[in-house]
C-alpha cells in the first residue's frame, strides 16, 4: 500500500478531530455537515428523505436542529452550557424557555452517579421531551435556583439525510460497509468508524475490486431502516456486508457474526482474525448493537457482520464525554482498516471452482505445474495447494474452505487456483457474481 | 404454590408408606389395591384387560394372586415367611405344597452372596416355576431339613389392570406421565414415582394447562405394551412424555433422553436441569430401563424421556429389601416434583411464532413496548427479550430455542412473546396443538 | 487363525527379503519379477499395458530397464556402484556413457547433507535426465576426476505391468486392497505392505468372505490411474478400500480417512483402532500420500482409506537407504495384518436391518432369546445387544452404528442380529450387496 502507517493513522485521526465538534443527531444539519466533510475525501451521493415518509414499520421523524442551550443561574453564569459540549442536551429535546427552581428542573437532569466527572449521552427521539445531561459533580454543586432554562431548538418537518459512496467492481454484486453518523461528540462511536470507512473506500478505488463496494453513512436504526426500505427491491445485490463501529479504541478487535452465523463474511473474518495471530474475539449474533440489527432482521437475513474493537457498551467511556479525541488511537484505526482490507482481499478472490479433470489427478508435470524430480520429501506449498484445489473443487467447496481445510495460506490457495484455471483444469462454478 | 414443601414431602412419604406393604405384581389384587389408594387422591379410570388378549407381540398373561407362602422347619418355625416380606416369594411363583430336604429346595432359593443381609427381588413372569428369595445369612443357618414348603398362590385366567388420570388442557395434544406399579415392597422403585405423579396431577388440575396431561399407572413392560396396543390409533396425540421412576432416593436427578435425542422434552429437561444450578446427569437413550423402552420403540419413537434420581440399577439397594421406607427421602420427592413442575411450565408455554414485521425491527416505542429515553446502557431484560423473539421468530425457532440462544430466562422470553403477540407483531406458527 | 504369530511374521519378513534386492520402477522387469514372487503365494492376473496408452489425463510412459550403472575413477574403482545399491541411480535415468570431471558430474549427483551416511531415493519419470544418488560422505571424498560415467539403461516402448488377485465373496461388491510396487530397495515402502497384503489374501481365501476382495499390486500413481482408467465402467462395484503402505516399521498404526471422511471403511477403522486400546493415529484425508489420491479424486470419491504405520515422510529413514531390511519388524507386519483382518471381519458382517416388530419390544422370552428369571441386575451382554439391535434397526443404523452407540463389542451386536434375524424379527434392509 502507498500510505505509510503513521501517516494513515494521523490522517484518520485528523478527520475524527474535524468531525468531533459537530452536533449530530438522527436528522439535521450536523449530519449534513458531517457528510460534506466525508465528501471532501470520497464523493457522496446524498439522499434527503422527507419527514413523514413511511419506512416499513417506522415513520421518518421531524428534523431536529439546535442553535444553543443552557441553564443560567441568577448571576448570569451558564452552569450547563451546550457550547461547552453538545452532550449537555438530550438529543431531540423540544424547545424550552422558562425559569424554574432546581427541584422543578431536576426531573430533566441526567447524570452518571458512578462516573461523577463524566457527562452522559442521552436522546429521546420518539417521545417529545427535553433534558440536560451533566456531571454528577456539577449537579451536586447546584443551588436551589431559580434558573433560566433555554433550549433553542426546532423540531419541524424537514428531512432525514444519508450519504452513499460506491466503488464499482467487476461485478454488480455488492459488499456493503455501513457506519452510523448520528452521534454528537463521541469520537470512537462512531467518528473512528467513519474515518476508517472513508480511507478504506479511497484505497479500494485504486484496487479494481471484484465486488462493488457500497459505503453507507446513515443515522443509526432509522437511517438504515430508511435505506433498506428504499432499496428493498434490489437487496439481493448485497452479498456481504460489514457494519463498522467503535473502530478506534485501544482494545483488540471483536467480530460479531451475522445472524446466519455461517455466511461467507463470517468465514472470511474468522480466517483473517485467526490468521493474524493477535488477540481478538468472535461472538455470535445478537439482536442489539448497531445496524446489523436491521440488515439481519429475519426478513432480510443478510450476510452482514459487525466489526468493532471493544464492543458495544463494553468500555466505561461508552456513551459519555470520555469517548473523546484522546480515546481514539491512530494505530488502532490503522489496525481496523488493515483487517478490513485483508478481509476484502479474501472475499474478493474467494471462488468456487469445478475440477474439469476429476477422474484421478491430472498430470501437472506436463503442464509445467509440478517439480520434475520426484521422490523428494520437500514437496512445495504451491504444489500442495494445487493438489488441494484439484481435490476439493467439486462445486461444494470454495477457496476459503480449501485454505481452512488444508491449513495453507489463502493467497497460496488462490494463486494455485488461478494457475490451474489458466491451465484449463478448473472452471468457475456458477454464482460467482453477475457482470456489472 | 399452595403447599409448603415439608407438608408436601410428608404427604408423599405417607402415600409411599401406605402402598409399601402391598404385594404387587404385573397382575392381581396388589395392583388393584394400589390403584384404589391413588384414586383417593386423583380419580382413576381403571382398565381390566383379560388374560389371553393379544397386545402386539405379547399376550396378557394369567392373573397371579398370592395369599401366603413359607418354608417351615420340623419344629414348625417359618424360616422363610411371606408375611415378613413379600420379597421372599419369587413373583409369579406357581403353587407348591411339598416336603423336601434343603438340597431339594436349594435350586429354588435365591440370595445375594455379596449383600448377605438383604433379600433380593426376583420374578418369573413367563416361565412357570416357583422360588423363594432370602438373605444369604439366613441360608447359611439352614439345616438339612426336611422342610414344609408352601406357596399358596393362584395363576389363572383373570385380568391385567391399569389406571389413568387425565388433566384436561386447552388442547387435546397430550403429555404422558407414566409410572410402573408392578413392584412389591420396593419404596423407591416405584412408590416414590407414584407419589410424585399423583401430587403432580393434583397440582396441574388447578393450573389450567395448555396440554392435556395423562397419568398412566400400569405394570412395567406388559402394562405399557397393553396401553400402547389399545391406544395405537390415537398415539399421535402424545406429543411429549416422561417416565417417572426411582424418584425418591437422596441422589441427584438423572434425565435420560428420548430415543430421538432432540425431542422437545429433551430440550426442556436440559434447560430446566442446567438452569437449576444443581448437580444432575443427562444420559442418552438406551433400550433398557423402564417403560421408555416401549414408548421409544422404533415404531412409536415418541418424545418420551425418563426422569429418575439415581438411575436404574445404579444403587446397591436396587431390587433388594434395602429399597425400603427409609431409603426414600421426602425432600428428594419434592425436588423431583418441582423439577417436573418447572419442566411442564416451560413445555406448556413453549411456542413457535412468526414475526409479522420481519423487515427491519418494528418500532416498539410507538406501541409502548420500549423505554423512550435512548442512549442508556442499562437496556432492560424485557426489551432484550423482545428483540430476541422478534429476530428469531421465523418459524424455525421456538421460545425455548430463543431462551437458550439468548441466555435469557425462559419466562422472560415467553412474556416478551405474549406482549408482542398482543401488540399484533407475532402470530403463532402452525402445529401449536389442536383445540380440544 | 492357523498361523502362529512368530511364524507369520517370519514368513512375511522372508518375503520382504526376497523382494528387497530387485530394482523396481514404475515399469520394467523389476515389477514383473516382483509380481512373479507374489504369484508364488497367491495367483495373480497380470496386465501389460502398452507404452503410449492414454489413461485419463496421463499417458503410459516408455518402459525403463537397467542392467548396470557406475561412476569409475581413473584407478578403475567404482566409486558409485549400482550393484551395491539400486538406489544409486535416479529412477528412469536415460542411458549415459561419458567421461567427465567431478564438476561436470556434480549437477547429476544427489545427496542428503543432513543425513550424510544415507543414499537418497530419487526418480525422474516424466522429464528425461539421468543422475546418481550417493552418500554425502562419499561425495566429500571424491577427487576432481576425470570419471567414467555409465548408465546402461533402456527407455523404450514396452509396457506398464500390474497384477491383481481376487478372493471371491458371496457378493460381487468389492473391497479393494492396493499396494504400490514401484520402489526399488526400500523395505518398508512398500515391500512390507506387499507382504501383508499377500498374507491377508491367503487368509481370506479360507474365510468365505461376504465381499469380494481384490488385491491390486501396481506402480504408484500411474499404475493406479491405469487400473482406474481400465475399470472406470465398473467402479461402482468398489464399495470399500484400503491402501496399504509403510506397513512394517516399529511405529504405531496411522489410519488416514477417505476423502468422504464418513465412509464405512472410516467408521470401521476407527472402531477397530479405538477398540484395540493401543496407541494409534487417525488423520483426515489430504491429497498427497499414496494411491488414495487417485481413488479419492473428486470424480471417483471412493470410500478408500490408507493404513500405514508411521505415515508418509514421517520417519527419517523415509526414501533413503536406511529403509532397509532391519527397519522392517516382523511383529509390526503381523500387527498391521491382524488389524486389517479384524477390520475386514467387521466390514464383512456389517449390515443394516429393519425391525419387523417395531411397535414395542417383541417378546424375546417366548422365542428362547431372553433369560427367564427377571429382576436380576446382571442383564447379560447378549440380551442388551438384542435390545439395542431391535431398537435401532429402523433402516437408518447399521450394526457398526449400533456397536458404537451401545458401547458393546461389534461381534456381540452382530451375533444378536443373526439370532434376531433367524427368529424372524429382523430383515436385511436393501443395499446389502449384489449377489455374485
Amino acid at each position: 500500500m502507498s500510505h505509510p502507517r503513521d501517516t494513515l493513522g494521523q490522517r484518520m485521526h485528523a478527520m475524527v478531530e474535524r468531525l468531533y465538534p459537530l452536533c449530530r443527531s438522527i436528522t439535521g444539519d450536523g449530519v449534513r455537515r458531517t457528510l460534506e466533510i466525508i465528501d471532501e475525501s470520497i464523493p457522496l451521493e446524498i439522499s434527503e428523505v422527507p419527514t413523514g415518509t413511511q419506512v416499513f414499520d417506522w415513520t421518518v421523524p421531524a428534523e431536529w436542529n439546535i442553535r444553543d442551550a443552557y441553564v443560567k443561574d441568577s448571576d448570569g453564569n451558564r452552569v450547563i452550557d451546550f457550547r461547552a459540549s453538545n452532550l449537555h442536551v438530550v438529543g431531540y429535546s423540544v424547545p424550552v424557555a422558562a425559569t424554574m427552581t432546581l427541584d422543578e428542573l431536576r426531573p430533566h437532569l441526567h447524570t452518571l452517579p458512578d462516573q461523577p466527572d463524566l457527562i452522559p449521552y442521552r436522546t429521546s427521539y420518539y417521545a417529545p421531551t427535553w433534558g440536560f445531561c451533566l456531571r454528577e459533580d456539577t449537579l451536586r454543586g447546584l443551588r436551589d435556583g431559580p434558573y433560566e432554562v433555554v433550549i433553542d431548538s426546532t423540531l419541524a418537518d424537514g428531512h432525514l439525510t444519508y450519504g452513499e459512496h460506491v466503488v464499482r467492481g467487476q461485478v454488480s454484486d455488492e459488499v456493503i460497509v455501513s457506519c452510523h453518523v448520528c452521534h454528537p461528540s463521541l469520537a470512537n462511536d462512531n467518528l473512528a468508524g467513519i474515518a476508517v470507512a472513508t480511507n478504506l473506500a479511497q484505497r479500494l478505488a485504486g484496487a479494481d475490486p471484484w465486488y462493488t463496494y457500497r459505503f453507507l453513512f446513515a443515522p443509526g436504526t432509522i437511517g438504515s431502516i430508511t435505506w433498506l426500505a428504499r432499496n428493498a427491491d434490489r437487496i439481493d445485490r448485497v452479498r456481504h456486508g460489514l457494519v463498522l463501529a467503535c473502530a478506534g479504541d485501544a482494545g483488540s478487535l471483536t467480530y460479531k457474526r451475522s445472524r446466519r452465523g455461517d455466511a461467507e463474511i463470517d468465514a472470511v473474518m474468522r480466517h483473517v482474525l485467526r490468521g493474524s495471530g493477535r488477540p481478538h474475539t468472535i461472538v455470535d449474533f445478537s439482536p442489539y448493537g448497531y445496524d446489523e440489527r436491521q440488515f439481519c432482521s429475519p426478513g432480510f437475513n443478510l450476510g452482514v457482520g459487525c466489526l468493532t474493537r471493544t464492543p458495544y457498551a463494553g468500555y466505561p467511556e461508552y456513551h459519555t464525554s470520555a469517548d473523546d479525541l484522546q480515546f481514539v488511537v491512530p494505530a488502532a484505526m490503522v489496525d481496523t482498516l488493515e483487517t478490513c482490507w485483508e478481509a476484502f482481499g479474501v472475499l474478493d478472490r474467494n471462488r468456487r471452482y469445478v475440477n474439469l479433470s476429476p477422474f484421478c489427478e491430472p498430470q501437472l508435470g506436463k503442464r509445467g505445474l509440478y517439480g520434475s524430480l520426484g521422490g523428494r520429501s520437500d514437496t512445495k506449498q504451491a504444489q500442495l495447494a494445487m493438489l488441494w484445489v484439484l481435490n476439493l473443487s467439486d462445486g461444494d467447496h470454495d477457496l476459503l474452505d480449501i485454505a481452512q481445510r488444508s491449513g495453507l495460506p489463502f493467497a497460496a490457495v488462490a494463486d494455485a487456483a488461478t494457475a490451474l484455471r489458466d491451465a484449463g483444469l478448473l472452471k468457475e462454478s456458477a454464482s460467482a457474481g453477475s457482470p456489472r
